[in-house]
């Protein structure tokens, strides 16, 4: 697994890094950012906080918007960007914001044409993490979080695997994609008609049905204008009453969408993970 | 003076607005951003930072990606950020980056066709500041900064007028353009051939005539790949040896040119105006 280096910034004492790679889960090269923190420079090998983007994301939103960087140079924590989904000439495309390239859901696809590329979720999940690890002086713990889509994937993936990771969370995450049209329009694409395999990735469904628990914090804007639409936290919250999941939800009035409902909070965010990835 | 909101995003407890307006100046639209602090909702007035942005850069890339909105909201500060020139389709412009729209070196130009539109100098000094303290719960208290083409003119603009700015500080300067080439080309295609009137510009000559002081706060990145041929800071060290001006001048190791070096900084950079302004 070779990688290649395509920028260096120093950033509150540690490093923002981006490198390409070919990716064998995607079939196609891929991008990635990562920070790292200044304790790495003394020989530490430090916990990895890998973040989701949402549609029309790449790895460059996050490092560039969220000022995570202060947060995680002062406690210890490296963090991963990878891109929203597979890139290329050759990788199926639509010309949708909310479809193909930018908005690869972290699902496995299993219809044509987008199975050949389209598999996020073993490449956030297995490929990725196996990169990192191999090339950057961090240790195995890992958190997960992400936004909108992202935030969708965060939670997904860590229900799905609640050994690999140490806590999730996600702000303003899409929370039941079977019942909103984001998700619809995905899940048919990639996943086919058969509403039963949508199941595997509704966050909200995987909540309600859990029995491990992975420590969960969401927070949502009060006037994000995809909430009643698309994003559905009630559904979240139903699902974590009825299976007892520990998740902190919280609404916070005023706040929209973007990154500077992200930034805002993004501190708790971390402050919560690196709690969990000491331990 | 009529102004039209164009976007509002609650951050860190105040606002981020995007409004557009007409510019007599300017003689055309434009943009500006304002992060107003949470303190205006108790109706307290609150100084203002002007941020000037460096080349290429709109209302948007410091707002972004600077993060300084945290800090602005504890130390109840609003932050401007102007564009970087004129803009639209009747605005004299030029295919190089930095020359023409996006680049507007916050000079008054004095060369047909630029002497139509690029009055950015009078824009930031005066017809801004009257618009933002008429339209907002801001006082008369101002400060100024910038990175790059934008800390040079937030220098020029600190030094010109000492009484109108509690302090000044750049990331980055383009500190002697009469001796580098990104000035040496914009000042002869906005000021003419006659290098006298590029000297009310260039702040290391300001800095070296001054007799009234504005507390300056400097800083660079010593990887930056400008440093030697375009930003040239040992010029405005010696101007302020010179005059006995009070610049506290910072060189940093291992940071850019990028928003991650102005990113990891700009704390220091508000809690020095915030000093001053709050005197």
């Amino acid at each position: 697994m070779s990688i290649e280096n395509i920028s260096v910034n120093k950033s509150f004492g540690g490093w923002h890094k981006q490198y390409s790679h070919h990716s064998s889960a995607l079939n196609c090269k891929m991008q990635f950012a990562i920070y790292l923190p200044p304790q790495v420079s003394s020989g530490n090998k430090v916990p990895v906080l890998y973040w989701l983007s949402g549609l029309t994301c790449t790895d460059e939103n996050f490092m560039q918007k969220a000022g995570a960087q202060r947060i995680a140079a002062e406690l210890g924590i490296a963090i991963v960007a990878p891109d929203t989904s597979p890139r290329g000439d050759g990788v199926a495309n639509d010309n949708a914001y909310d479809l193909g390239q930018g908005a690869g859901f972290y699902v496995n696809a299993t219809e044509m044409p987008w199975s050949k590329h389209y598999q996020m979720y073993d490449y956030v999940v297995n490929e990725l993490p196996e990169l990192i690890e191999s090339a950057f002086p961090v240790s195995d713990k890992r958190a997960i979080a992400g936004h909108s889509m992202g935030g969708l994937g965060a939670l997904n993936i860590g229900m799905l695997n609640p050994l690999r990771y140490s806590s999730m969370s996600a702000f303003s995450p899409i929370s039941n994609p079977v019942n909103c049209p984001w998700g619809q329009k995905a899940f048919t694409t990639y996943l086919g008609k058969d509403k039963s395999t949508w199941l595997n990735y509704d966050a909200s469904e995987l909540m309600k049905q859990a029995t491990q628990f992975v420590p969960a914090k969401v927070d949502q804007g009060e006037s994000d204008n995809f909430l009643v639409e698309q994003l559905k936290p009630e559904a979240l919250q139903a699902a974590a009453s009825a299976s007892g999941y520990p998740l902190d939800y919280q609404l916070h009035e005023g706040y929209d969408h973007s990154y500077y409902f992200i930034a805002s909070f993004i501190e708790d965010h971390l402050r919560f993970h690196a709690t969990h990835l000491k331990k």
